[in-house]
């Protein structure tokens, strides 16, 4: 049974804990907005159901609430952040910030930033250009999840590409793993002790594998078997494409950052994760007014193109998640019971108010 | 039967071909380069196979060999350029050239192009970057071969995305279409009259097809029903995120650029399509040798991964290009008996001597 909570209430009750943890008020409503966002969007998996998670990394210190980013390395059109395994929330939002300043200076801008921690949603980032008329890109390493094509292996984390663009009535707001389902699906079956779809996983033996509680435990162990790369096993529905995804996202994250690569990183949401943000400013190419309503128009044109039978919605990236936004702002969020009693818990063992 | 002619010779042809079509000896140079590359990597369908396609496209006028490619805005980090319909490999390459002496000045270098034509293998140009120590993009837009996720009627095109990143002993080299297959992979089926894989396309009604001659004829008539994004129909093996990568591509090709979109194109392949190409230098974020040694360390952990039983290897993108470019620069290139016919036919049009 889910509790539905008011938009407003789980927020302060967000802000009240990191505030309690140690973040200076500022911070507090930055990390809780990266969580907020996620939850309006229905991605609940990186809302308030990572609260406990969060509380975990900052209790064992693998969190450094103290820490304060550094630029070790800047021109006027990029810079290298090292997060000092700060919140990823806050090294990735000063970042991408850093991003858009540089794309409204000198048109585009590239910042890099290691030893960071999880940031929540890729997407959040690109969403903060959006808003100021900017493109943007975000991606991000993870700890290790993902087999290579031909391989049993975890070498390559979740690794999400994000990207939006101003658009109307809503931007284009794209952001998606580069395996072919995240781990929090896995997690979902798990819990619901439902099998798998074939083609999500691979167990030790590099069998297709439908059983979600054993893939799950596996994953988490670091064993042989992972997810599968978007487009599945094999080069037969091009799982070779996916995986070449994820390799680019650590390249530009990882290796370009000089942080740690997927591989070497402790659990599958990973420790120390790099970042790659970059924005730019589509008035270098023409008016922007002209290149959004082109947009919008583009946008209107796949909404509005022959449908399947049984379809009579065609969606594009980011319309369910605005769509659930303006709900959730009206009706409120929805909180599993398993979530809820975390969020006690947390507000229990730090003595602030609950949700 | 395949013949095998030498790289050579091919080349030699390809440079006759395209001096009598009446580019000047340095144009017709970069178009067999681009060609050459393709058949090199063992990508034939990007090859001397294309020749004919892109002879018809100048006999119909659809091409202009006269064309001057014009900047008409530009940034130090950035430029757009109107190709007023000139050969896709000559704005292509260079529009690159251009982001490649921007990064080198800058750090990054974005260029947008509009009006081009088909530029073939989109990973020749980020390649071009990388031989001088950059990390480059390449994209493009194509007519309209793929469905929307829910949809049957073909809206985007195969909209590739490339990337190149420096590292030994071969770059990092990806280059892959947004849809499942390409349509050229639909056109193997057909010509040898096998079923295809379920998953690849869909039909007019929405049911998944494997009759690759029926697609092939569909297709190429702009019928409804097309080729999938990559993961697949529906959201069950993520095709909504293939769906949404091609219309990024559409977003920072034919709406950034302010050119014609996929479904606004004549024919499959396009006929006035828009690139991206971004290119930045690594020493913007640190040491270039340094950063290329630890993507070289990367890729060589992702090889030496635990492999799937009976795989012997695992590839990393752009291995198995380099190594039948090392075998065909060797042994020669095996070129199909109908690309042959097609070739000596243009030979004999045109009064050039015949491969």
């Amino acid at each position: 049974m889910d509790t539905i909570v008011s938009e407003k209430a789980l927020r302060a009750f967000m802000e009240r804990v990191f505030e309690k943890e140690g973040f200076a008020a500022p911070d507090a409503r930055t990390i809780a907005d990266v969580l907020m966002q996620a939850d309006l969007f229905a991605i609940e998996s990186h809302g308030a159901q990572r609260m406990m998670y969060y509380h975990k990394n900052i209790a064992s210190g693998s969190v450094n609430v103290q820490a304060v980013p550094e630029i070790v390395r800047q021109t006027p059109v990029s810079a290298l952040m090292d997060a000092h395994f700060a919140m990823g929330q806050l090294s990735a939002a000063a970042a991408m910030r850093l991003a858009i300043d540089k794309a409204k200076a000198t048109g585009v801008g590239i910042v890099c930033v290691r030893n960071s921690s999880h940031f929540g949603i890729a997407g959040y980032y690109p969403l903060m250009a959006a808003r100021e008329g900017l493109c943007a890109f975000s991606m991000t390493n993870t700890g290790p999840i993902m087999v290579p094509t031909f391989g049993r292996e975890m070498m390559l984390g979740t690794n999400p590409l994000a990207f939006c663009m101003p658009a109307d009535p809503v931007p284009f707001w794209f952001d998606a793993s580069t395996t072919v389902v995240t781990l929090g699906k896995v997690e979902v079956y798990a819990k619901r002790e439902k099998p798998m779809p074939q083609g999500w996983t691979i167990d030790e033996n590099g069998e297709s594998c439908a059983d979600a509680q054993k893939m799950n435990r596996s994953i988490l162990a670091g064993e042989m078997g992972g997810i599968l790369p978007l487009g599945g096993e094999g080069e037969l529905h091009s799982g070779h494409k996916g995986y070449g995804l994820a390799i680019m996202v650590e390249a530009l994250t990882g290796v370009l950052a000089q942080g740690l690569l997927s591989p070497e990183m402790q659990g599958a949401h990973g420790d120390h994760t790099s970042h790659f943000f970059l924005a730019f400013d589509p008035a270098i190419f023409g008016d922007p007014a002209e290149i959004r309503a082109q947009m919008s128009r583009y946008l209107q044109m796949l909404r509005s193109s022959e449908k399947l039978p049984g379809h009579d919605r065609i969606f594009t990236p980011g319309e369910k998640a605005f769509e659930a936004q303006a709900r959730r702002m009206r009706e409120g969020i929805p909180v599993e019971e398993k979530t809820l009693l975390e969020l006690r818990a947390i507000a229990a063992e730090l003595g602030v108010e609950a949700v």
